[in-house]
């Protein structure tokens, strides 16, 4: 059932260390593991402690855990806005941050831009929201906003707070901490991990704001606000049972990928970026749906095929290679491809030369 | 690492059968499945007709996916209470039903009685109370309440939702539908699976209430309100990326309960809780926390040790008997036990032998 390649952007191929993983968390009873032992705060220690340094993350900055990117959307509306957020909107997820701020009574402001295009560099945001949110990587579109547009942010809206979005870009961009205040991702993306567990970085700007939002009489919701987090993060714990056997696997991969090194993972990633997009390019009946070579990202590639999106589909499954399928309306005429650490740079080359045969 | 017999209340003992399952599940591709193919659809199919059929749930019920209990309590007040709730109160987690009710800013009520026991048959509520929160097993204390007391309120209290926490007592307990309104439990604890998921069930009335709350202006959430839980369900989907490995794992154990036949599993629930109940009293240094013989529960057993906590707790260890802690202030005091389809008769006659001989 296991393709020779899978580049469905999320979920995901699993890392290849994973099954393994698997088998020793059983052996050591992981999947019966109290949450309140030391051992389980041992493992949560160790998939933070991790975290922090293999994406840098300076002191002052917490990492707890969610069930889903989905919950932290919401999570963060709860927690980071009283009254008025305000988001950049580019493709479907973008959209939803936006759309669930709405749906929890915020007074919510978008710019919005056509599916496949970035952002103009001046875009002027008021100064009384109190978060922006951001999505650096659009996994509908294959769009991916540059880190000095992201930076920009800080200087011109100082006293938002600035949540990103980099669901299906990290481990590979390389922020600036100085310049936002929340970040998060799901593990099935980027981490090559089974889906159910989403990781949420913020920092104590973020603890301060929902502190003040309870002290003001609302509610940031009960067991995943941001104090009872901290509260319990303290201890290595978390406020629920959560997905323990997620937070273990994540763990271990986060260690392999330290062994590897974070700018190995990145000069892989954008060596396969690059010889992606040179065959898209160079083929007969593809193009990148993103025309803005600044704005291709590098984690998630969309090619345009058109009326030949189903002939490459079944060309590529005959050789043991999935691509993603294109998002809501270009499900027929765009094919995506995840870029993620999972991705041998032998399966890119296998996928190119197949692409160049097709 | 692992024990002979772990009786911890949960996360707790794995089902046999998982670990082969969670094998085929990587065999099968499941942890890189998307969760909106025809695949995921089956297995999302296979987990809430199996559930259905299992636990004997009638047609106008309806199965849905959260990440735990924990989350289940704040979704329940979300959606089904504008401004009044009731609980029932007999220890630790029906507690934190009650705390979270009162979190999200709605007018609680409770009646409240110690640790350990249970409540009078007259309990009179409210009847502008829109939910009442029942605790069928309190995991803290060891007490079950009846289900003749649970099916009380429906005509007692008529306009008021009913939602019963099954955490640790499914799939215990046949549950008359006619009388309650909702149901929860999470799956590391009679299911005996890896933690990670919770399963929330819900009949019409509470997706009306939902709808209501909607219609007046409040929120009742986002990604995991009533009406868009219903909405994704009926494709056989979740709102979100779920715990898909997980759902996976459900719907296996669930097929296996079947064919061992859920009354099997109850006698073989009342057998191994009899003998440890027979066992505990008849032992020169222990006794059942809860004295009331109609409020024991058959699935969490609850033993006063007294001083001798330590030894036992040593001497069982010794034996590769893992034995629950008490809980919170009863660390020290008192041992539970779990006793859930995973246990099997012989571990439970060990345990009763073991016991004897300390």
């Amino acid at each position: 059932m296991n393709p020779i390649a899978n580049f469905a952007p999320g979920p995901s191929q699993l890392y290849f260390t994973v099954e393994g993983y698997m088998r020793s968390a059983f052996r050591e009873g992981i999947p019966s593991l109290a949450h309140r032992s030391k051992e389980f705060e041992s493992i949560f220690r160790s998939a933070t402690e991790g975290l922090k340094e293999l994406l840098s993350i300076p002191a002052g900055f917490h990492v707890f855990f969610a069930a889903s990117a989905t919950e932290i959307w919401e999570r963060a509306i709860q927690n980071l806005v009283q009254e008025k957020s305000f988001h950049l909107v580019n493709g479907a997820f973008s959209k939803r941050f936006y759309e669930i701020a709405k749906q929890l009574g915020k007074l919510v402001d978008k710019i919005e831009v056509p599916f496949g295009e970035s952002f103009e560099q001046d875009v002027v945001i008021p100064q009384d929201v109190e978060m922006i949110g951001i999505t650096h990587n659009e996994t509908s579109t294959g769009v991916s906003l540059s880190l000095d547009f992201i930076n920009s942010f800080r200087k011109a809206n100082p006293n938002s707070l600035i949540v990103v979005d980099a669901v299906s870009s990290l481990p590979y961009p390389a922020f600036d901490y100085s310049k936002i205040d929340s970040l998060f991702f799901s593990v099935q993306k980027g981490f090559g991990l089974p889906a159910g567990l989403g990781v949420w970085i913020v920092n104590e700007r973020c603890l301060a704001k929902a502190e003040k939002i309870l002290a003001s009489g609302k509610t940031i919701g009960t067991y995943h606000s941001l104090p009872f987090y901290l509260q319990n993060a303290k201890k290595n714990q978390t406020p629920e049972t959560p997905n323990v056997l997620s937070i273990y696997l994540l763990a271990k991969v986060v260690e392999d990928f330290q062994r590897r090194g974070v700018n190995t993972l990145r000069k892989e990633t954008e060596y396969k970026a690059a010889i992606l997009y040179q065959a898209i390019e160079s083929h007969r009946t593809l193009s990148s749906f993103v025309k803005n070579k600044n704005a291709q990202s590098k984690t998630v590639l969309v090619a345009d095929c058109g009326e030949h999106t189903g002939v490459l589909t079944n060309e590529l499954k005959k050789l043991g290679i999935h691509p993603g399928e294109g998002y809501g309306e270009f499900k027929k005429s765009q094919l995506r491809f995840a870029n993620f650490p999972a991705h041998s740079k032998e399966q890119f080359e296998l996928l190119v030369d197949s692409l160049a045969k097709i």
